[in-house]
């Protein structure tokens, strides 16, 4: 080895060019500008809630690979008004028959509570117009989202015209609306327009076209126009954003007279500052989409902006209070996940992994107990100061969760790693975290190192009771044998001989599938249980073809994963509920846990 | 119906109280008090990449469910160092055994390039640092990154110190390393440190603090110290950081010997945004993880940063001209996957569903190309201008996928929802776009809507050639029948008898599982199979127990998805493989395909 002086790394900037082909790119400043070196949204602060308009029916939806059918749209629909949104885009009645059907189903099937306004989008074109306004006709009131293009690159590319040509679209389109406003009269119009693709727009013919437009409608302070600057792509940095929206706020020419909205995508990933710094900057009303659903990579979302407002003490106007019912929701009428770390409703987001977080986190608890016990008041009624914890997990319906790292000595990675390549089963994440904090709690007791089969051990000892399968048969039931017959009309029935204690017994059940109907047997001796979620999978080792299947279970006040596994795929199933309920009986009997033990540092910024 | 005159909803803001415990929450800017009225940040734009630093195998790592093994962290290392980043933070050796090997490791084994430098991270602690140059020792260049907890909050819960306290521990630390360095002369040491939860610290503190430890450091601007300043939790709207970054800029008493160092979380869904207007209030570098992994809602995402800037005709000095395979890869280490929508990387982001969306983005395509016969410049020779895709898909190794909804007329949902809810197969997500393309075409031809099963001739004509199960057997091969033998070892034997054309062939090969030995035995007879991807799920239809199989394959030119339905998994997968390889053959004899046809208008902001 060589003693010459190490020089610094630091003297010259070592990062070579990618060779990618950045001429290809022009930066956003060259392409619009936006002079405004006296901008004030950057000393203001987020004081109250916006107007919120939920588009998921509409951007949302256009958005999925799976298109809501009519149920899953109104469960959408349910689920936005019961959290509080007063305004909900409901489709693009002129471009779907489905979303035309929703509208009428809606207003046909007194779905819209009175202090409620649907939203319907529509280009200007005069068709669609026409069949926008059948859409809504018996509503109390609408707001009537009208929208034509008019960046520079798509006046140039897609339609061939001048600023003038484009204007005119807008102009015929407002104008046909006012027209069609007379054969409806028993239905409030609020109007929106939209330039669409502002953020690809000079200001000045942005706000050209918008006054113009406003001259049609001819809004008043008492009944005005929302004015919507959609970031249909985003192109720059969300303070660009914000300087374009004040900018416009100050060129508007009948400001008191119009809503300003915000309506941000999310291509560069800044979709949430985008805004709140053009809130900031003097908007009025932001759209956007539960968990950032959305054409591309999304539409903003209203989760993750009510909640940042939440976690300042500004109230969002809008029920968070159980975010796992609400992200189930979303999850079924999406057919998309929420990904483990979506600010809020993410599986890890309130998860800490580190022993030095998870020591922070004690300690922060602590405190608030005992200013609690020294104030006499509430731990809600402290000011809330957890380390590494925005929020008070327990404000949204969820629960801290510290786990602790049993595997990373051995090299072997974690608890589910160990799971899926040592025993063949690929546990739902949110189970994984379950049973990390099962396995924590036996080495916490026995200390040291667990090997592959030491946690099969403790996971069969915990999850498999009474199958055979796991060390010691615990636990009230033990499945013995199932029957079931499916009637092919989605009816089925099942029977379950199972051990009760020390007496058999059968429990028969009908419904939707054999787990319907299992858990409609339960409930006749006595058992309320419901599914929250269900996975089930082949296990892939060689020529093995058992079913492994895990149940999310909701039990009392528990929330509790069960496992079963089995050759049938109805027994594995059976079995997997039967686990949670011998799980739950369990812990009902047994003492709360303590605190966690902490094992290592880790941690950092 | 009454006809009285329906009131504006405008008139009064109808969103009610939400009940939920605003009172617990004090806004940010009533904890700490950031004044700059002259910031100059919102004038700036960003003009070249900065210093990058990855730390996926550190505070990534330490965030997942499975933290990483030896094998996992190897290929982790060797991507980053393939993607160009040349300061790479390894780990946390001190806090644990996996994190101090895999050190040794890289250090020993010769895996750290010239011009890459590694990052360890370590506590102020007296043992933690010891073993940190333990950890580092024989290392060409080391950057040992210390840090404390100085934020008002864990100063007060965690740590029960004053400022003075707090800052002995960083001073402390600091001279403990200026010690030890003189252990380890042919290793070239940069000091770096953090204020952890710098973002809830007094920025008088802050500057304090660390201007204390540069003392100890005693950087110079030809060796000089790395100044991070984290949002270990990310408190207030991102304008906010970037005014806390520029004031620690003017503030720092050796700016021109300090790099100052960047390292957003995204607890408010605004890390990047962060990232990017802190890099404007004058940071040189940034810390972050590739698809925004780490703590809770993650660090800032570094493919984001990178390809935003890229974006704007900004060279990020790091190659993503393979994203899927950076992907891949990410997914691989981290077990966690990247979600749908991720910018630049998620499945969706390139895909445009709507009518009037890919309508225009056509038009955008055949202007460019037009411009490309006009001026005799190759499209990459181009100001690229296509709407509704800020980057060319082609440049990040990705394309453009336009899906028709076949099915949106039908009130049914997608073909994703049909594929499941009446056929039981729950595709991928990716196989689901190519289907709907697939789809597509046969619509285009026959028009109209698709029934279930009518869809179901589609799939299986397409993906089930020669199995009996498909309207038509065409393909090159058709498997009769399948041996297989484990023993035991992770070396399975596979023979497959096959119709080959109008010959028989038994094709044999020998792999880690049977899919292994199968694509083994295809590239024995001249067919190079590489498998990308691989889901298998039972069908749950009654009593149902056949496996459906799916797989992935990169075959020649091609990346597309093969489909195998059998009672035996192993059948299943090897039928599927053989379903990927006909479609590939197929695909090479037929003709390329026409444009899209557009069907309806969809769209909108």
């Amino acid at each position: 080895m060589s003693t010459t002086t190490p020089t610094s790394p630091y003297t010259t900037n070592r990062q070579q060019p990618s060779g990618m082909p950045i001429a290809k790119y022009v930066p956003f400043h060259e392409q619009i500008a936006i002079d405004l070196p006296d901008r004030t949204w950057p000393e203001k602060t987020i004081t109250k809630a916006p107007r919120w308009c939920a588009v998921d029916l509409r951007d949302g939806n256009q958005a999925l690979i799976d298109p809501m059918n009519a149920e899953r749209k109104l469960r959408m629909f349910e689920l936005l008004v019961r959290m509080g949104y007063k305004e909900i885009e409901v489709g693009f009645p002129s471009a779907s028959q489905t979303d035309f059907d929703f509208c009428r189903l809606l207003v046909e099937g007194g779905h819209i509570p009175d202090d409620v306004t649907i939203q319907v989008l529509t280009q200007a074109r005069d068709h669609l117009i026409e069949r926008t306004f059948d859409a809504i006709d018996g509503a109390k009131s609408a707001i009537v989202h009208l929208y034509n293009s008019t960046s520079v690159l798509q006046r140039r590319v897609v339609f061939g015209k001048d600023q003038d040509g484009i204007l005119d679209i807008a102009l015929q389109g407002a104008k046909l609306c006012k027209k069609l406003e007379e054969a409806i009269p028993n239905t409030h119009i609020t109007y929106e327009y939209s330039p669409e693709s502002f953020t690809g727009t000079e200001l000045e013919f942005a706000v050209r076209v918008v006054n113009e437009v406003a001259e049609v409608f001819d809004p008043t302070p008492e009944n005005p126009m929302i004015v919507n600057l959609p970031a249909t792509v985003e192109m720059a940095t969300p303070n660009v954003y914000a300087d374009s929206i004040e900018w416009m706020c100050r060129h508007l020419t009948r400001r008191d007279s119009m809503i300003v909205s915000l309506h941000p995508h999310n291509d560069r990933g800044t979709g949430v500052a985008a805004a709140e710094l053009g809130y900031l900057a003097g908007a009025d009303r932001i759209e956007g989409c539960l968990f950032g659903n959305g054409e591309r990579t999304g539409n903003v979302c209203l989760v993750t902006l009510g909640l940042n407002m939440f976690s300042q003490g500004v109230d969002p106007q809008i029920d968070f209070t159980n975010i796992d019912e609400i992200r189930r929701t979303v999850e079924h009428c999406n057919q998309l996940p929420v990904h483990e770390r979506h600010p809020y409703g993410g599986d890890l987001v309130f998860t800490a992994f580190s022993g030095s977080h998870q020591d922070a986190i004690k300690k922060g608890f602590d405190d608030m107990e005992r200013q609690s016990r020294e104030t006499g008041k509430s731990v809600d009624e402290l000011v809330w100061g957890v380390p590494y914890l925005p929020v008070d997990p327990h404000d949204l319906g969820r629960s801290y969760e510290a786990v602790v790292r049993v595997n990373s000595q051995s090299g072997k990675g974690g608890v589910a790693y160990l799971m899926r390549n040592e025993h063949h089963l690929d546990l739902p994440r949110r189970m994984q975290i379950e049973l990390s904090g099962v396995v924590q709690k036996h080495t916490d007791t026995a200390g040291g190192e667990m090997s592959a089969s030491a946690l099969w051990e403790v996971f069969s000892d915990e999850y498999l009771p009474g199958t055979g399968e796991g060390e010691r048969a615990w636990g009230r039931f033990t499945p013995l044998g199932v029957r079931s017959v499916s009637e092919g009309e989605g009816r089925d029935h099942v029977w379950v001989a199972a051990r009760d204690g020390d007496r058999e017994v059968e429990i028969e059940g009908t419904g939707n599938g054999p787990i319907a109907a299992f858990v409609d047997g339960l409930l006749r001796v006595g058992i309320d249980v419901r599914v929250l979620d269900y996975a089930e999978h082949a296990m892939t080792s060689g020529q093995d073809s058992r079913a492994a299947a895990f149940v999310e279970c909701a039990i009392g006040e528990r929330v509790l994963w069960g496992v079963g596994l089995h050759n049938s795929i109805v027994r594995a199933s059976i079995s997997a509920i039967l686990s949670a309920v011998n799980r739950a009986e369990r812990d009902r009997a047994a003492a709360p846990d303590g605190g966690t033990r902490i094992s290592r540092p880790g941690g950092g910024p």
